[in-house]
């Protein structure tokens, strides 16, 4: 006897996403059936909106159900910066830190010669293509510590360098709260370089 | 800056499910913006589909797409022993290991003081009820090795055993692929207070 077929159904669906097994994805569906009617509608409708209503900026591509987005439109941010970041997850991320006073660029992805990801494919023509109209004066480079992410850093700042625009790169070292003890070694060759005076 | 809103309703509704934080909330919803929009609306119709079309068997109380059941259907299954369950997803579990041939009974709970359930909140009467008929010659009791688990074996095993009926309560011991040495003292206790000749 298999699971009648809505709830095998279901289960699937959950098994799409990633890190769900089938283990959690039943649990997840049982879930669901002991849910009020109201609240798995108003879940199944928030899946199809989000799916439908978000696009992506035309300005930074970061994806906004306005465009441009609210951080392109806010007139009170600075112009004169722009953040580069890999994924719009980063976005927020950095939104979360309520410091960073300028404009993103939302790369979608890294170039990646391993895997076929040329600068083409993702967002970087478009970056300097927003670099051209002399606003934008400091290009701060915050795509991911990883091979791909550094590549791209490089690639980008190669290409910037020449117009005269800053390019800098976020600082990489031991994350505050960390321990020097458990820190890997090119963590550690990374808080050494950019050691600062006191 | 928050997520625009139909991410951020999205993220709401993964966080309403059972071990999802907002950290793999927003994974899975940016993963969702990802999929493919047939996939995604298939996701959601599974949903809705899940929560209106399954209903529960009138005579074993098991989750179902039709009543009676498959498994109370099936008339080549053994129609003289009932395996009494806490919930359906243990049916699932039995059924799995493709050997038990008879009937089951899903309590769709266990009884719990503490939490003020009594006997007539789970299906506890609709289980005696079904034992009048006389096809019943014995109730496996499958209910969880927990304390409201056994006390609702004990009291289902009292109820029943006047009648007639063989009451029985699945075995409980170390676990086939388990360690004695990690094994915890009740688990060893109840092992070796259910020893077998050999």
């Amino acid at each position: 006897m298999h699971y009648p077929e809505p709830i095998a159904k279901l289960i699937d669906g959950f098994m799409r996403l990633p890190g769900i097994g089938p283990k959690t994805a039943s649990r997840l569906a049982f879930y669901v059936l002991d849910m009020k009617e109201d609240d798995v509608l108003d879940f199944a409708k928030a899946l199809v909106n989000a799916k439908r209503n978000l696009t992506y900026c035309s300005v930074c591509h970061n994806i906004t159900d306005q465009d441009p987005c609210q951080i392109c439109e806010d007139k009170s941010r600075d112009q004169s910066m722009v953040c580069v970041v890999q994924e719009s997850r980063d976005v927020m991320a950095m939104e979360k830190m309520r410091e960073y006073p300028g404009q993103y660029h939302v790369l979608h992805g890294a170039i990646s010669p391993m895997e076929g990801i040329g600068p083409e494919d993702i967002k970087v023509p478009e970056l300097i293509k927003r670099l051209q109209d002399d606003t934008i004066q400091e290009v701060i480079i915050a795509t991911n510590p990883t091979i791909e992410g550094e590549a791209t850093a490089m690639y980008i700042s190669r290409l910037v360098k020449p117009t005269g625009i800053k390019v800098t790169r976020i600082a990489h070292g031991l994350p505050v709260g960390g321990d020097l003890e458990y820190a890997d070694e090119v963590t550690l060759s990374r808080a050494i370089e950019g050691r600062r005076e006191l």
